[in-house]
């Protein structure tokens, strides 16, 4: 058939290039810097079979049946002891179990974005939110971060400059820990300093927390959730980095009002989530794997951050314009290549070279980021970590020796 | 914090009275003829303990990691040949998996609807639906059915009339099987007839097919899908009914222009489906798991639909008013009361005499059904059934004898 009349949100759809360039991971051969993927070398396979087996054998009933929206009970109480010893209060009835952070971002979307509703985010930010509230029509507001993170004078700037149009901010999107993509934590003066603008113009705060226990060193700094006073913060949390995201098994805590239309939101949305994923990971809270896992994979990615630091250090020595991250924990560094390179234009010949990234401006609202590039290091073995950004500084110093202007 | 801003979706969300009867289900004692569940005594355990198994030993590295938002490869096979067996032809890269019917339709929700997007739907229709559709904003028009299903010539005139009124619905949603809440099965001239109808118009059809292989008696009737030669037809499949909804297992088969942006309305929504449960249900279809337990699931209903049949015929026998539908397959029956008995607001009797179900209205978008009830057999054991509608009759009974005026 022809001429078939889709809506305006389809017409504001686009694949993010990030899923495309996870197809890439799957070519035999390729390098990958490019998803946000844990390191399969890893992954528990054992624990997760032993909890697959006791949730059919002790919760089968349970396990195979529809589970409430607000997430199975089993689960939830975990999350909260699994918090708990992390420094965080968290109610099992404060908490929704949702389908990894992305269906928390969707979630938001439906709940709070209407088309042109300004929302607030970093610059750069997760590129996943940035496709999320696109398709609502969210109308972004970037505010610059530097080493600290987000700087709070100019998100203050930006909400009167919003609220002085009578265009309140519906909230304020933050990625505090080692965020993606840039890797940066804020620090804890900033987070009070937020906190308190939050306050001051009564905000929506939405703290995104996938990469908290992936820290490298340092003290953890609390988050907005256990510093927020007033009941302003939404927290998100999934465990597809610090466990695996073959689960598709995260959880939003937000206050009472809140959480109320999140879960009136996923009703329609899809009813519940996996009962039978949600019981597999409730055991595997119980038994310890999930805080054994997060241990492991953050003293396995503290490595190859290392390789890959070292790996620029040796490999881009000697071209004048380049600056990276040095990220204290997460799985992200963020690549900055002389002003004339664009990292678009980049990725066919990168392809053709064996090595995959995500380009910068998939990580801006405004085209921004053209000379930058995200790059992984938990799913590389160390070996291909060296490899790649050899590839990728030889294509850096070729881009160079061809006449690329540096600005 | 207060003066919270939320969306205009927030604004059309509602709990449906489904979720919350279901709830009741969980409260011991309550004979639940609410929700669409299936028997927990006949689930799968040790097939699924097995599949869990092999998925982690075979295809761990992969059933652990994100998965392509399409889905799986390795279940999308299985899928097109089990298809292929009930006489369906679907290719693997025209589907889409997903976390079950429910997401299925808040994409096409996403895909196709505007606030004020006219869609047709039958009257009465499943109410998980209606909310999907009704966050986006939908104008319902709806078409009455009778024993055969949906009266095509009714649905003509309603296109017209909107055509007219250069309001062309986006689609049609029918459920040709069994249907969800009538039970009534759509005849093959009637299928022939609307698709004549979509071809006259140029219009998409979405099929919703959840219960098809829960086929009591009589022939298979050729779905929608295999019937149209115009690539109009978006089929909706699940296994929450014919296999268990634990999983949260379901796809979409679509016409290329349209699947493209199921994808990309996906990918912003969750990323993709669980690997780990896609590979455990591939291994369940490979093993002829899912077949055989369609089977035993529908030799089980076929049982359970005579009891309530049964159970209805004795206890309401002499109350005039009452009708009831005669399912050829599903877990599903129709239950109308005389004219003055409103099911809501029979609702906290019924649940303190201990019985659960849905009432009537939330199955139309316009107010109606309010002396109708849907009745689910699937779940309460036979001597439950007998009991819940015994109950039920009662309170009918007691209705009637306080004075309520039979139209």
């Amino acid at each position: 058939m022809t001429n078939i009349e889709f809506s305006k949100m389809t017409g504001r759809l686009k694949r993010t290039e990030i899923r495309e360039i996870l197809k890439l991971t799957r070519k035999p051969g390729t390098i990958s810097f490019g998803g946000g993927l844990p390191d399969p070398a890893i992954f528990p396979y054992e624990a997760v079979e032993a909890a697959s087996r006791r949730a059919i054998r002790e919760k089968g009933r349970l396990a195979l049946q529809y589970s409430p929206t607000e997430g199975e009970g089993f689960l939830k109480e975990q999350i909260s002891l699994y918090l708990a010893k992390n420094g965080e209060t968290v109610a099992p009835d404060q908490t929704l179990v949702v389908a990894s952070s992305q269906q928390a971002l969707d979630l938001l979307g439906k709940v709070f974005i209407d088309p042109g509703s300004p929302i607030i985010i970093e610059r750069p930010s997760y590129a996943g939110a940035i496709q999320a509230f696109t398709a609502f029509g969210a109308d972004f507001h970037g505010v610059d971060m530097d080493d600290e993170g987000v700087i709070p004078e100019l998100l203050e700037r930006k909400v009167t400059d919003l609220i002085g149009q009578r265009r309140k901010p519906r909230f304020v999107y933050l990625i505090p820990d080692f965020q993606n993509p840039s890797g940066i934590n804020l620090t804890l003066e900033r987070r009070k300093k937020i906190l308190g603008i939050a306050s001051k113009y009564n905000l929506v705060i939405v703290e995104d927390s996938p990469y908290r226990e992936l820290r490298y060193r340092g003290d953890l700094i609390p988050s907005l959730w256990s510093l927020d006073t007033e009941g302003r913060v939404i927290q998100l949390k999934t465990l597809s980095k610090i466990f695996c995201p073959g689960f598709r098994i995260g959880w939003i805590a937000a206050p009472p009002e809140i959480l109320d239309k999140l879960v009136m939101a996923k009703q329609g949305t899809d009813l519940c989530t996996s009962a039978y994923v949600s019981i597999v990971t409730a055991f595997l809270f119980e038994d310890g794997h999930i805080e054994r896992q997060a241990k492991l994979s953050r003293d396995l990615y503290v490595r190859k951050a290392g390789a890959m630091l070292k790996a620029l250090e040796k490999n881009f020595e000697g071209i004048e314009g380049v600056s990276w991250s040095h990220p204290e924990g997460g799985m992200f560094l963020w690549l900055r290549l002389p002003g004339g390179i664009d990292t678009v234009d980049l990725i066919p010949d990168a392809v053709d070279a064996g090595v995959a990234y995500v380009v910068g401006s998939c990580f801006y609202t405004d085209g921004s980021g053209r000379n930058e590039m995200r790059l992984n290091y938990s799913y590389p073995t160390e070996e291909q970590i060296e490899r790649g950004v050899r590839l990728l500084a030889g294509l850096c110093r070729k881009r160079i020796s061809e006449g690329v202007v540096c600005r």
